[in-house]
């Protein structure tokens, strides 16, 4: 299972690679019931917006095997157990998104057994998870049109093989365009407080033999200034229909320095990160998390006074006119965003 | 000795407080040899362009007690201690200035004998250090006109009484604005990879009872984009004669984001750091340390995995195009400032 993915489902066992572990132990754990489940996802040591829909929806599959035989008993454990892996991750959308299709499974099945429905929901799970691997794929492959050889590509925070149950996002293009060419090169940004470009991207590039180079945040700048970034590629949590990319903290400064310097800057996401329902910055909800994320690092070596107040917003908000295009499984969106943005994901 | 200083002089002998130990452990330490001294600085136990002169002068002082009571002896020594100790830090332009007094006052008194030379030595490198003092003094009496009731005011790295032996250059208007107006609020950027922001500048505002808020690199732009910055306030290791500064990593990419959101970015810094000499930004040399420094935190937490490729500038250059005006110990520089330097600096 030591493979380049973040999960595995194998003779009705899920497995998952503990992230919080990672760079420097790589353990490999099984998930077998909802209490598991929430605790994995809540404590981070799966996440990712779209592994993490992946993850809860197998989850349900393999601990309904252990919930009643008789059917209405079978139901109420089944909502039960949705709505406690739901109250895990509040803000991830594609938690809602899965879990809704599962639950959807015991709606339109009424007159199925327990049995059936088990089976159903494994299969559910399954449809899932190939529909992720699919659309990481396609993002893939739409992106890559947009790299040269010899591009050397800023990237922040991690959206790859960890972020997702296929290849990723932004990371799925860089993946493609090193198989395409050889010479590219990535710079990671480490991404604080959570460091999951130093802990996480800069483990999957390494593992995948991909050209990179590990950055501090505040050197991106520089990097640009010196003609050291040919383009940036990076994911989002959630898309405005009028293109504004909500997405982890310190991705808007990014925006605002490629801006500055003239180079591209593309968000690559699967259909599923818009909510063309959201038509401002302001709509979009900014997660703020515990201050000690930013007086510590990997949530036990202090590096700051354990008295002094910090602020630590999980995410920001890059309005769309700082976005070159928008690279989805269903192809490249451009500006203007309002309108372009409805036509191709109506495809 | 735990007063706000960071080091002391008394009866003769030399303390420190060792910065590396910062801000979990309060170290005082005595430094009474040109071997000591040599590893402090080149340690990083003390840092900070000002200081380490200062303390250099210091060190060389009460080195100069235990060198030879033969004159040719002991001005040999005191040329090798000199050499020495100006190898520590070698890219630090202010250990060489403070030295070059040191060394002129050998070379100016050829007819004293060597007990006058350790008096006068002693006596040099406490008019270095009252000058220092009365320099950051000036610096936050002129930097404090700038301030209004009410600013939040960001900051980068640390300028303040651990990297000068005074209260500091940037953190001097702080605290003179912290005297004059209850409530101005700093944002301190943590400041990756050495994390002089978290360690050192929260510590330092902590104990002077300065409100103030630690934030990450990468969130500066997003405080900015939400109105919570009104001015930004920071140092610089070196000035070009047409206003471009060499500062500690990260200083470019806020003064980018300063400029996008129209906020007055202010650099302090005393005559010393000015080099009429230079005028381009690629002049100013940069130092490129030790990758390990990125891919750790404190030099001992590996935050990704140990054998990724990564890039660790120590310094970056900001245009003078980029700063509003630069705050010395002769007054306030406006643009432009090709002319307004030398007018200036002659006062």
């Amino acid at each position: 299972m030591k493979d380049m993915r973040s999960i595995s489902f194998k003779k009705g066992k899920l497995f998952y690679l503990d992230q919080t572990k990672l760079p420097l132990v790589e353990k490999w754990q099984e998930c077998s019931s909802i209490a598991q489940g929430y605790r994995i996802i809540k404590l981070l040591k799966i996440r990712g917006a779209p592994l993490i829909g992946v993850f809860a929806a197998y989850c349900l599959a393999v601990s309904a095997e252990k919930f009643a035989a008789k059917k209405d008993l079978f139901l109420k454990q089944a909502t039960y157990a949705i709505s406690h892996l739901k109250a895990s991750r509040p803000t991830a959308v594609n938690l809602f998104w899965a879990l809704d299709r599962m639950q959807a499974v015991l709606t339109n099945n009424p007159d199925k057994d327990t049995d059936s429905l088990k089976k159903l929901l494994l299969k559910q799970a399954a449809l899932i998870h190939s529909e992720d691997v699919a659309l990481c794929k396609n993002m893939g492959r739409f992106g890559v049109s947009l790299i040269r050889p010899g591009d050397r590509i800023l990237t922040h925070c991690n959206t790859g093989f960890l972020a997702t149950s296929g290849n990723g996002t932004a990371l799925s293009v860089i993946y493609e365009a090193n198989k395409k060419y050889k010479d590219i090169e990535v710079f990671i940004d480490e991404t604080r407080p959570l460091l999951q470009g130093a802990r996480l991207t800069a483990w999957e590039l390494c593992r995948k033999k991909v050209p990179c180079r590990l950055i501090t945040d505040n050197m991106s700048a520089y990097c640009m200034q010196q003609g050291l970034i040919d383009k940036v590629f990076l994911g989002a949590d959630r898309i405005t229909a009028n293109g504004d990319v909500a997405n982890k903290i310190g991705t808007y400064s990014v925006a605002v320095l490629a801006k500055y310097h003239k180079i591209p800057f593309y968000v690559v996401a699967p259909f599923s990160s818009f909510d063309l329902n959201l038509n401002s910055p302001g709509s979009l909800p900014i997660e703020q998390r515990n201050p000690d994320e930013i007086r510590k690092v990997f949530n036990r070596v202090y590096i700051a006074p354990r008295n002094v107040k910090s602020y630590n917003p999980a995410f920001d908000v890059t309005p769309g006119e700082l976005i070159t295009a928008i690279v989805t499984d269903k192809g490249i969106i451009y500006p203007p965003f309002n309108k372009n943005i409805p036509k191709i994901l109506e495809k």
